[in-house]
Order: C-alpha cells, then structure tokens, then sequence
C-alpha cells in the first residue's frame, strides 16, 4: 500500500504543480497516471508545440513546459505509479481514501486531488481477433520503457506523430522496425517525415504502405502479424516479437464518473467560490477535469486552482494548525531530499 | 482624453499579464501606475530576489519576471501612464468610466480592471521645512528619467538599496553625486555595498556618515542642502540641483478607497464565484488588492484572476457577440502590431 499526503491523479501539468504548493506546505504527493509519463495533454498530444500564454513565457514548448515542472517539484520527491489507471476509490473509516488502479496497486491518502484533465488516456485499438490475448504479450499501445524492445523485431503501425517518432527512435534499439500504415502519406512534423523517409532509405525503417494488419498469429505470445496490402488480393505474414499499433490516444472520464462526484458536461462540479471541493469532503477536482461558472480549460488556471486547493487540504490535515503563509521569496524552499534555495540575503555593512 | 477598452490601473504582474488575455480577444489595454516604471512589487520592491513558485520557473528573479511580461505583452501595444496616480472615477451616461490622475490626465474605457497590489506606492518623506515647496523643482523621491541629471550635482539620502544603486548608476551620469545617511551601516546586496565602497575610494561618489539633511535651500528651485553630521555640533551647507530621499515606498489603497467599492481588511471584495468583478458593474479587481474567501496574494493567483476576469469584459463589451476559446497553440498570437505568431503546421507528405 502506497501511503500520502495527497494522491493526485493525474500528471498533467495541474497534478505535478500542486506536488510543489503541497510540497510548500510540506505535504507529500503521489501520482497516478494512465500514461506511461508525466505531462498529461502536453506531453502526450504536443509535446513539441509552442504554448504563447503561459505567464511570463512568451512562448514555451509544452514538452519543455513539463520538463521545468518536473524540475520545480524534485526536491519535493514526488512518488509516480505511471501507465495505471485510478480503477475505484474505496472511503475508510478514518475518513481517508483508497484508490486502487486497472492493475491492483493501492495508494491510501486523507486527501484524493483529481488533476485528471479530459480523462485518462486510452488507446485506439485495432478491431483484430485475439487482440486482448496478445496485450501485454507482444501487443502494446503506449511505449513505456524503450528498452523492452532492445534486439527484437518490432512492428509499429500508424501514420502521426508517435509512430513516426517512435520509429525513429527504435532504430537504434530494436534488431528491426517495420513501419505499416493504410496510406502512402503521413501526417506529422516535417522533421520527422523526412527523418522516416531518409531510415527507409538507408534501409533501417522496412516501411510497409499502404497496407493494414490484418491477423496476429503466435500461441502463447504474439510471433507475427499477418499484413494486407492495399489493392493486393493476398495478405502474407511477418514474423515479429511487438506489434505497436499507434493509432492515438482518446482522454475517457472513465471509472471517476461513477465514483459519486456531481458531474456536468463531462466534468467534475466543484466549488469555486472556496477550495475546488468536490461534493466528497476530501476530493478536489483541479484542472481540466473540473467545471464551474466561468470555468476555462487552460493550464494556468489548473495552476491557480491546484494552489489554492492545497491550502484547503492542509486544513483538512492539520485541523489544529494555523498555517501562516511565507512568499517563496522570504522563507525559501525546502525539499524532502534535504536542499534548500532561498535568495541571497541583504548584508547590513559599513561603507568607510 | 486617453482612450482604451480595458483601463488597468495598476502595472504589477497581474495589471501586465491582463494586456495579454485582452490582446488575446482582441481588446486593447492602457494602464496607469504610481511608479515611473511597471512591474509593481517585483519592480519596485524586490527586482534582483528570486522567486520560486512561478509555475515552470524554478527560479526566476522578479525583475525577469517583469522582463518576461514585458516581452510577452509587447505585441498588444499598451499604453502605460505612469508616475501618475489614479485618484478619481466617474461613470459616464454611456456607462464607460473617466479615470483622472493626480496630475489631470484622463482615461476612458467601459471596463476598469483594478490591479492596484497593496495600493500606489507612495514616498516616505522627510520632515523637512519647505519640503512641498521644492517637489518637481530640485527634489523628487523616485528617479523617473535618469537623463534629468546629467551633469548636475546630485545628493541621495538613504541607507538601502535604491539609495545605493541609484548612486551607483547616477556616477556614470551626474557631475556630482552625494550619498548621505544616518548610520555608517547599509543595508543591501553585498555587491551593492561593495561598489559603492568601491566607488569612494575612487573618489566618484561624496559620502557623508552618519549624517542627515536638515534643511532645504534656494528661492524657487532648490540650490542646496544643509547635513549635519551625528555627533557634530555645526551643521554645513552643500550645493546641489537636486535632492533625492529615497527613504522607501510604502503602498497605500488611497483614493480608490473612496470610489464606493465594498473593502474589507484594505482590499476590494469581489465575486470569486464568476468573474472578479466589485459591487460596481465594470469595475473588477484582480491580484493582491482584491479579496474573497480563500485569497493568497500571490502572483499565480492573479494570473488566472485577470484571464477570467477578461472574458467577462469581453462580454460587456461585446454583449451580442459570443466568443469561442481557441487554444494560443492552435490558433497563435495576432498582435495589434500585425506580428503573428503561431506554431509550425504539421504536414502531409507521402514517404516512397
Ligand atoms: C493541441 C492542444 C493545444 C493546447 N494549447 C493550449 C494553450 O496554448 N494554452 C493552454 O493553457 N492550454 C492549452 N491546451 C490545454 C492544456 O493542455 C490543458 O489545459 C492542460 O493539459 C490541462 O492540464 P491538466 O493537468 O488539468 O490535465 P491533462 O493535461 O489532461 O492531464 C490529465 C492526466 O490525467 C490522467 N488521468 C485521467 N484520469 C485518470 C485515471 N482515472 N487514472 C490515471 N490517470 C488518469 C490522464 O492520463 C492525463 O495524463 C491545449 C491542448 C491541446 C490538446
Ligand atoms: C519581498 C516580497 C517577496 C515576495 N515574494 C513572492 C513570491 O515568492 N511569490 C509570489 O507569488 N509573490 C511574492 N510576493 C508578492 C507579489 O509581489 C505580489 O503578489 C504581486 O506583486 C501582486 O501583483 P499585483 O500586480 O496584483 O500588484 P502589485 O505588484 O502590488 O502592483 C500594483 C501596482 O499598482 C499601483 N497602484 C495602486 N494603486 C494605484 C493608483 N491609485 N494609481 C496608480 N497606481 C496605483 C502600485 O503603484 C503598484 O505598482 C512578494 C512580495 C514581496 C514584497
């Protein structure tokens, strides 16, 4: 059982925030995300994309965006459990919560924040026979650690961003990647299509196009796929250990609709007026996920929201304590692993 | 007559970074502040100190702070009238607001956004004889134009760090500069310190400690000053054109708290629960000098205040338009200077 502060679901840019206004008041974060890193929307869908209306960042990649969060909240040691999704959520009679996920872990924590965004990511997923059997089998959606494909043959199929960039960057991992996709043009970057086209030609991307899997083959575990190519009347077979398919990931509310919070238009109600309390003393809804009058889905707002949300939390925890704020500024920052920053401090000297 | 759409008055953090969400719905922004320059507290108080809980930035000192808004803000063209306090309003048959200043100047817009902070900085003033006589003629408490003293002789009073910067900077422009204060001790940036000791040495800057000014002369315009040194019992008399205390700015709410809006605990109440707006339709207040249940004064929360803040006005001001949020990533930036920026498209390209 993984215990808490807060458990955050969700590592977008709101869910890693807060890890640093919680950390500020000396609360200790969990994460839970479905994808397989941190960054929710920004890293997922644009990771290479200018934001212009971050404050005070005239423009800021949305991946560097999250890379400077990260940064931020280290000090503050953030626990992850990453590609899990938060399944159910059980009140204890100490009046805390546990949260357990798809895959069985358990987080118990006296405050749940939910930084879920437009829901957990969920993949696109082929309509193909024994599809479920070969999951975690041979089959994967997302690429959690690169290294699982080191020396093995790897499919991917699809036509954006994340198949052409994760062909890309298997060439130098995997003994072999071939790359399917229904049509001859691909949609992404101009750098990477014309990265693809230079590994096709040098022969370290086998590109298949236009073409669709059509059948998996293997007993136990996947050991092919069966491919079809446009306007050819025979599909023939390929042997491989990891079929890829990179069709997109959907956000879905999923399971935290029927965890008893007041929903509306696909959001979480809360309380704006006060703390982003939801209708379940315990659990705020911060960020994308939530709704009120006024509501904005932008990321500075979740940054707002997630601040103000951890003062109420620290009440909730410390009902005897008074907590007397310090701008950063003053009294400086203070990490679990030790470090400490704060500003120089102004000398009283003599000028003779 | 200054004309504008939404009249800020204040041009802190969160007065600037509202010129931004205007510009985004295309309204334009003009803003008035007490200082000669904007950034607020940042600017005013604590320019060369890190602050550590700007979302994204680790560390960023306050006067990048504003340098950063500054830059992000630029292509919305603000107009700024600053060295001016706002000291009266007066709402128009039209329903628009004419603001006037402490030295007459006027602005009209049918939104004021209050983003007064603490309120407009005022000097702390010695207690001297024929003090207000010589103000604007020889004397001036923040240094507006540095330009105004080149080549004159030039006396600080002060013992921080405005009175030891300006000196330093005023060596490079000045005939003469004078820095005098009460101890022998400073208190500032040691680097301050150190320059100014520096400075001595070399003969660039007139220091005289423990020392203080204890009268004004000249008929019209101020020709010296007389400073009598702790502990002697003579005081003597020195040349100068102009005389410069910087003995600190302090905020004060001032006048708008005669404007009729609902303050408790020196800060305007607003409804938090919609938009930000005072009891007075048109008028809303965002950043420290507003406040509702659960208020921190801090630099985030005004950011996210004036972007919701800005589409209530844009709905006041365009009531039979309906505008529809486009994300700046997708839809990117269109200045009032016709610069566009905007992210780079994906393509659509055949790999062969
Ligand atoms: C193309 C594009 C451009 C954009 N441009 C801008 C812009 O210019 N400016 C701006 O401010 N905003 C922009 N946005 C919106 C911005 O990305 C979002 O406002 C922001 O990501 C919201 O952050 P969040 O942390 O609340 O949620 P998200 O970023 O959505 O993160 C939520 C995370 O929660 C996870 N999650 C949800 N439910 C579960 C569960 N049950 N279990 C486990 N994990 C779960 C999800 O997998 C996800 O990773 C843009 C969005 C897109 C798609
Ligand atoms: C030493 C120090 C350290 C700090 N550290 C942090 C930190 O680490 N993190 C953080 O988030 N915050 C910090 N703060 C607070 C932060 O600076 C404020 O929250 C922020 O400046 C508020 O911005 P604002 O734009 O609302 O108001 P301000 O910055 O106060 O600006 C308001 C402006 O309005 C002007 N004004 C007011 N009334 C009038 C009038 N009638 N006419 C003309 N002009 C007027 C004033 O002159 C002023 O320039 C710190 C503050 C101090 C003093």
């Amino acid at each position: 059982m993984i215990k808490t502060d807060i458990l955050i679901i969700g590592a977008g840019p709101t869910g890693l925030f807060t890890v640093f206004e919680a950390g500020l008041l000396q609360l200790k974060c969990h994460l839970i995300d479905a994808l397989p890193q941190p960054g929710g929307q920004c890293a997922e869908i644009y990771p290479k994309k200018p934001i212009y209306d971050i404050p005070a960042f005239p423009e800021v990649l949305a991946g560097d965006l999250v890379d400077n969060l990260m940064e931020q909240i280290k000090a503050f040691q953030p626990g992850f459990t990453l590609g899990e999704r938060a399944d159910t959520i059980e009140k204890q009679d100490d009046g805390s919560f546990i949260v357990t996920t798809n895959k069985g872990t358990q987080h118990q924590a006296p405050v749940v924040a939910i930084a879920g965004g437009l829901g957990s990511f969920e993949p696109r997923k082929p309509a193909l026979e024994n599809l479920a059997h070969f999951e975690d089998n041979g089959i994967a959606y997302m690429i959690k650690d690169p290294e699982v494909y080191r020396d093995k043959r790897v499919v991917i199929a699809g036509g954006g961003d994340s198949a052409l960039d994760w062909s890309i960057f298997l060439t130098d991992v995997a003994a072999e990647v071939t790359l399917i996709h229904r049509r001859n043009e691909f949609r992404g970057a101009l750098d990477s299509v014309e990265k693809v086209q230079h590994l096709k030609d040098l022969g370290k991307i086998n590109l298949i196009t236009p073409a669709e899997v059509t059948g998996l083959l293997g007993d136990d575990s996947l050991s092919g796929v069966r491919v079809k190519k446009t306007g050819e009347d025979e599909a023939f077979d390929l042997e491989c250990d990891s079929f890829i398919p990179l069709f997109g990931l959907s956000p879905k509310l999923g399971p935290i609709a029927d965890w008893g919070l007041e929903i509306e238009k696909n959001a979480i109600k809360v309380n704006n007026a006060l703390d982003y309390q939801t209708n379940i003393p315990g659990i705020y809804a911060i960020g994308d996920v939530n709704t009120y009058p006024g509501k904005l889905k932008l990321i500075l707002c979740g940054f707002h929201e997630a601040t103000l949300m951890c003062q109420s939390a620290y009440q909730r925890i410390h009902p005897d304590k008074r907590y007397v704020m310090k701008y950063t500024t003053v009294g400086g920052v203070t990490g679990f692993d030790g470090s400490k920053k704060e500003a120089p401090k102004a000398v009283v000297k003599a000028i003779d």
